[in-house]
């Protein structure tokens, strides 16, 4: 006889296939279809996450979860499993099926339409497409807020980093806006004096997809249960025992490909490092893009912009590419430690690039606290950029409003987990190197080792059992605290 | 209001969107997933299959089709649709929902296992997987059997080749049996004078698949809603607006993947040509493979393996694999129509060939009559290909009982379909060829067109709205007719 506890998690188990589904069709769509199946696609994704809506908003549901919540004894993970199963449970029944299904559907013809669109600097005719996503996602946001008792934009906010909302973040954001300006404009005045030399090209896209291929596996990603491939933009899907990692190759710059590759398996590490007998239950599902992005910014930021992390490489580099001057560790690590504002966000460095965050955030409160329209978007993108990053985006959406693809996909909410996640990085980082000093050393050396063990203990192998800030306190000692970034930016730029 | 039959055709179309997902999940596992992720694959394929499954039989559908039945003013083609529908409910109807679990499940599982096995010839440890699939398959046709009042056996027939069955292939293939060894002896024994120059690899991978585009973009194959790839074995899946295409590369030997090109593109066009507004219906869906692969097998056989054909191709295949002896077109063309008795059915020519499926389906009648059990089948294997080709398996279930994907993935009664469609081929470009005299000619310069349109027009164009029989009388004058074959064969091979 099952308890409603046990009955519970066969159904999630069998809504995690529909959700692995969805993940290799998503990548496949991104990766592999061909462009004439576009919109048979978008109807078939859509039939399949109405099911899987229907399946988890059912009422039997509802029942197992009132009751399994009066059982006793349940373990911790099936404690925390359950709540996660009832936060699902409360995220989608407040959501019509049907809402659903337009959502899976608009949104990738949207994303399909801005692949074209953007690359034709066309915010015109991609206009239509949006609104129509802005205003499905507002409808959802404000369901939840209702069923939740959250406010709208929070209920965004929650579902990509939980825990966190416009209260906290703003105190976060609003130090960091303080901080910044200061930091960017001494460390522009230190790296001046600093010149650099310029990579010649062409870098053959062979060696670089060799190239990345050793990093993954000196990273220890474990190729029996995930893959590289190309797509138009660098990102990590499937499942913790199929990942597909992607990137994108330019001839001219291998860094391009080579950081897309290093952020990436920073995601794919941490799927593949999650509990094995969790993984087709909620909790053992990584839900927060804030922890996820963390542990893809540690590797990004905190070892592939390391000085010991390109004298590992160098040799490599060089058996690839030829020698030329500008192949040196020391250049390579002040090319990527080079601070200078820009136009694109997954291009900035790591000082910068927190506003271009906090600029995206801002944007969407005022989205949906209806202070200004989708129609509004590239005036007051170009004002703030201004305003942060002494650049202008006038007449240049492409580089501008449309440069992303989370909001044609519905992403709202999700950029300020990419700072949060960074602050993250930094606090958990910190704590390792105190407790690993020598790993620079090793890292010179290509070895990986004890930071994938430490991680695999301190991060991956609690999966979603705890929260956020009690993961921190429990590994650090202290919750979120942006202090460790501002410290690691003057530490590695202002030395 | 929407009447019944309307429902039911709102209802098929989300079925075909679990019938497309479950296509690509299908392609992807042999594609493109890694290894470790085969048994979260076929859980979640089964799940999939079970939804699909519940979807179809749902005591609705069963009251729709009764009511639809009861419609007055159907078109021809609403007829013929909700004949399918039907069709397929009561295929399924008969199945319990667990049982459609289990043999996804475990067709997949046997799938992986064949493909490590086969590779060491270990047909003991393959024997636990395979009984598994077979009993699991048995099953399936015996409550079939009960259901649509036909044998086991024949269950299994009608699902590959709709309208024939063990007493028709009977005659067919009795006919067949009577006449190609005479043809092989009189065939082999004139070709014995006819010396053919041997190729010299190595031929680079790269280029032959660029040779392998350029013939399918020549055959008229749509890239806006297609694509080609590598998988283990040759095969096309997909939907007509997203159809994948594969082959598998051999460095020594170029034909290896071109054949498999060329066959596969057969299908792929025959899917991108059903007509738009019915591809999301049964009717649109050709689930007689009898008929499907008689749109291969005319591309592989009638057109790939004549001489016009290396005519056209030969200054490509000069260009990038340079000059040798054995590259001219009349060397290939004598190569590809070499007639010689040998183990393996993809690689046997079409002399011989109907005796490799005439030894699987007395193999199977046998299985599914419980005259013998799958152990037998080396042995048995073993015996008919010694009687049939004059070649023994013994300790080589490699390249006997082993060979083929179609058992382990639960294709009994598959086979036949093959030498159907080889006849069905012959039948209609014989009919063909009397309304186009001048294709020959046009090949020679690489021009399909004019046979792309015939079949777009007398083939594609119906989908699954006529048996194929019908089909036949309508375009060719005659039901079904292994004259065609026989005729094709003296023709080409001793004239």
């Amino acid at each position: 006889m099952m308890t409603p506890y046990q009955k519970l998690k066969r159904i999630f188990t069998q809504l995690s296939h529909f959700h692995y589904i969805q993940r290799i069709m998503t990548w496949d769509e991104a990766v592999m279809m061909p462009e004439g199946a576009g919109e048979t696609r978008a109807e078939a994704l859509a039939t399949l996450s109405c099911v899987t809506h229907k399946n988890l908003v059912s009422k039997r549901n509802k029942n197992l979860l009132r009751e399994a919540k009066q059982q006793q004894n349940l373990s911790f993970w099936d404690h925390a499993n359950l709540h996660w199963m009832e936060k699902k449970y409360l995220q989608a029944a407040c959501i019509p099926n049907k809402l659903t299904e337009k959502m899976t559907k608009e949104t990738l013809i949207c994303q399909q339409a801005w692949r074209k669109l953007r690359s034709q600097n066309n915010w015109r005719e991609f206009l239509p497409y949006f609104k129509r996503v802005f205003k499905i996602i507002k409808e959802v946001a404000d369901r939840r807020s209702d069923a939740l008792q959250l406010q709208p934009y929070d209920t965004m906010l929650d579902e990509y980093a939980p825990g966190f909302n416009q209260k906290n973040i703003d105190e976060i954001f609003s130090k960091l806006k303080n901080s910044i300006p200061h930091l960017i404009a001494k460390i522009t005045e230190k790296q001046a004096h600093e010149p650099i030399k310029t990579l010649r090209g062409p870098f053959a896209i062979q060696q670089q997809k060799q190239l990345g291929l050793s990093v993954m596996r000196a990273m220890q990603f474990d190729f029996q249960h995930g893959r590289l491939d190309v797509s138009h933009h660098p990102f990590c899907d499937g499942a913790p025992l199929d990942v597909r990692i992607t990137t994108r190759y330019n001839e001219k710059d291998f860094f391009s490909a080579l950081m897309g590759i290093c952020h990436e398996t920073g995601h794919g590490l941490y799927e593949q490092g999650l509990p094995r007998e969790w993984i087709d239950q909620p909790v053992g599902r990584i839900d927060s893009m804030a922890m996820h992005e963390s542990q893809s910014l540690l590797i990004e930021r905190q070892i592939c912009c390391s000085l010991p992390f390109y004298q590992y490489l160098m040799p490599e580099i060089q058996e690839k590419f030829g020698q030329q001057d500008a192949l040196s560790a020391d250049n390579l690590y002040k090319m990527v430690t080079r601070v200078e504002p820009g136009f694109i966000r997954v291009d900035a460095d790591e000082v910068t690039y927190p506003l271009h965050v906090i600029l995206r955030y801002e944007l969407e409160k005022k989205l949906f606290n209806a202070e200004i329209t989708v129609q509004d978007l590239p005036g007051c993108w170009d004002e703030l950029m201004q305003k942060y990053l002494g650049l202008s985006t006038k007449e240049n959406d492409q580089d501008g409003v449309m440069q992303d693809v989370h909001w044609p996909a519905g992403a709202f909410g999700y950029f300020p987990a990419y700072t949060l996640g960074r602050l993250i990085a930094a606090q958990l980082f910190a704590t390792f190197i105190k407790a690993e000093p020598n790993f620079y050393a090793e890292l010179k050396q290509g070895n990986f080792q004890s930071l994938h063990r430490w991680l695999q203990k301190n991060v991956y192998a609690y999966a979603a059992s705890l929260p956020t800030n009690d993961l921190l306190v429990q590994v650090t000692g202290k919750a979120l605290d942006s202090d460790y970034f501002i410290r690691h930016v003057e530490e590695r730029y202002l030395n």
